[in-house]
């Protein structure tokens, strides 16, 4: 992604101080705030407590989590030391299946090597890989999605494309470029003209802030609307797809994604708009079959529905009545029957099990 | 509404002053403000920014918004300053039918009457009618909704029925009680328990700003969640049914509301819920047929999305960048397919022609 002429990406090794440094997504987009994580326990805040978010990056910051305990732990790391501190690491967010994968595909590359004094350099190296990995699949996830785009665009009169997305699955939740995000990226570059509707997304407004943010910088045309308001736009012709990232989804097809997605797929579906979902395979979960039953839905604290943030951060809105209860589930999973298809790093395939192992086979 | 164990109305007529008078519902629930409305252009004032909201409500504060021009015109009013007055009411906001009815009605009450001086005592009586017409309905939708929700707690093993609103269809709404509020009111009375999920509805947040309010002055069990949140809670059996209000409705079935009722009546479909739609008679629009065509959907200022407001009112929160543009369709319309049922003050009856005919004859 591009900010002030400069690829910025929202996670990053400063080689100076050999220090993982952040931006914190919490203060987008009225400041940037660049925030390191020194150790094990600073990843686990930073996740936790969403100062980076979205599937690929909390995977790349997880395992820089293992790089840094390793660094801490200096020349005589302790393995179940540094066991305990993976578990804990992937244990900071439920719903994302890229964090345990990344975690532990860093774990595994360490503990492979019998010499210790190595540990530190492979957790890095293994990070590193992990991060240029992401930004391989969001280009290619970008021109895969680019196709459809570039379809869409002849079938249409005015040749303007209009895409509805929700949440932020854009460079701020990858490493560049995004996943859903990606599409547009490379059709905008490509000359088409496309339009994003951008859901807010409450409780914690990622759709608002850092989406809308992302778009403005690239100079890409787009229109914040209230989660509420897209099943009317497609009642009334107003988005010709939709595109969304996913936190995990099954290889049967089923998507977790950030609360109200599903919402948003049966409106695409009730007025036969595509609903496509862009993904690293690194965000498959190969081994449930029922999102609904199987995936652990996050809930989370009920002051973020609450209260509302806003700059300087101190200062914060209560919404409702001081004594009335709220509940934050933070994910919800939208059926594959209601998924026209994955976008993935390695081309389009239907949301069913027979479609992704075609797209995927060394995975079954 | 019980509120400090007296009974509370959004609008009442000051008897000392000859005064229309209303709470201010913008600054609930931090704040309880009165407002005296003095003429017209005081009542489209109100009705515009939603100082007053809610379709019986703004039906009633229009009726008195006629009262109050002739009052204010003295002993000689003028037919035609006295339409065109009425007129501008009528404009004040698009969606919800009941404006125009309860102008209408009082304007052709006064009309009806030669001698000119007892204009202004005839649209205080028609607007007090009006008044308690809605009062008297709101009571029969209790009624007549409560037999719904006694039936679903016969059914469900632990006895508590959980209802999932929208926006604020209750005593603030209405004049008394509400209209989806209503039964919740009556089975709460009757010694049932009764759960409601508020939607927090975006972006004036009437739901977790007024209905928390509403319930909690009540005593009435209620969970605040982001407008995002419902279809989650229906895939896994935390919602029994849903029970929203109405702006508009055609006779044929259709139902704007709020915008994102649309979103709730599709997951209730695909989640097997039942979806039912309280309304008084005079929100029926007999003269359309097809709601997702015909029916005005108000869009309203961007920046009602782009800023929210806290307590106190003149510091408000950009929620997003300065730049990105905000798009704010107040309504959207439920196709009759989505919706189970309308509650009305008559009874209950499907969402098609045939059987809204059957329970008002006299309107065909």
């Amino acid at each position: 992604m591009k900010n002030n002429n400069t690829q910025l990406r929202p996670i990053w090794l400063d080689t100076s101080s050999d220090e993982v440094r952040v931006i914190d997504q919490r203060a987008l987009p009225h400041q940037q705030i660049h925030m390191p994580l020194h150790s094990a326990a600073d990843v686990i805040y930073a996740i936790k407590e969403m100062v980076v978010r979205g599937a690929p990056l909390i995977g790349v910051t997880g395992a820089y989590g293992v790089f840094a305990a390793l660094k801490n732990a200096g020349t005589r790391p302790d393995e179940q030391g540094l066991r305990i501190a993976a578990d804990r690491i992937i244990r900071a967010r439920p719903t994302a299946v890229n964090l345990a994968w990344a975690v532990n595909r860093t774990l595994k590359a360490v503990l492979a090597e019998p010499d210790k004094s190595r540990w530190t350099d492979i957790a890095r190296r293994t990070a590193g890989e992990i991060a240029a990995e992401e930004v391989e699949n969001s280009k290619n996830i970008g021109r895969f999605g680019l196709s459809l785009i570039a379809g869409m665009a002849e079938k249409k009169s005015t040749g303007l494309v209009n895409i509805l997305t929700h949440c932020n699955a854009g460079a701020l939740a990858c490493i560049e470029y995004g996943t859903a995000t990606a599409p547009v990226y490379a059709a905008h570059a490509a000359g088409i003209a496309v339009h994003v509707w951008v859901d807010e997304t409450r409780p914690l407004n990622q759709g608002a802030r850092l989406t809308a943010w992302e778009l403005g910088q690239q100079g890409v045309p787009h229109t914040v609307i209230t989660d509420n308001a897209g099943g009317h736009l497609m009642q009334h012709g107003m988005v010709d797809m939709v595109i969304v990232g996913t936190d995990r989804s099954t290889y049967t097809g089923d998507v977790a994604n950030k609360i109200g997605t599903y919402l948003k797929a049966l409106a695409a579906k009730d007025n036969h708009i595509p609903f496509y979902v862009a993904l690293p395979s690194s965000t498959f979960d190969w081994t449930l079959t029922d999102g609904v039953a199987q995936i652990p839905i996050e809930e989370r604290d009920p002051d973020e529905v609450r209260y509302i943030p806003g700059a300087p951060r101190s200062r914060e809105y209560l919404l409702m009545p001081e004594t009335s209860p709220a509940a934050n589930y933070a994910f919800d999973v939208t059926p594959a029957r209601l998924v026209t298809g994955f976008i993935t790093e390695r081309g389009i395939c239907r949301a069913d099990a027979a479609d992704v192992r075609r797209m995927f086979p060394e995975k079954f």
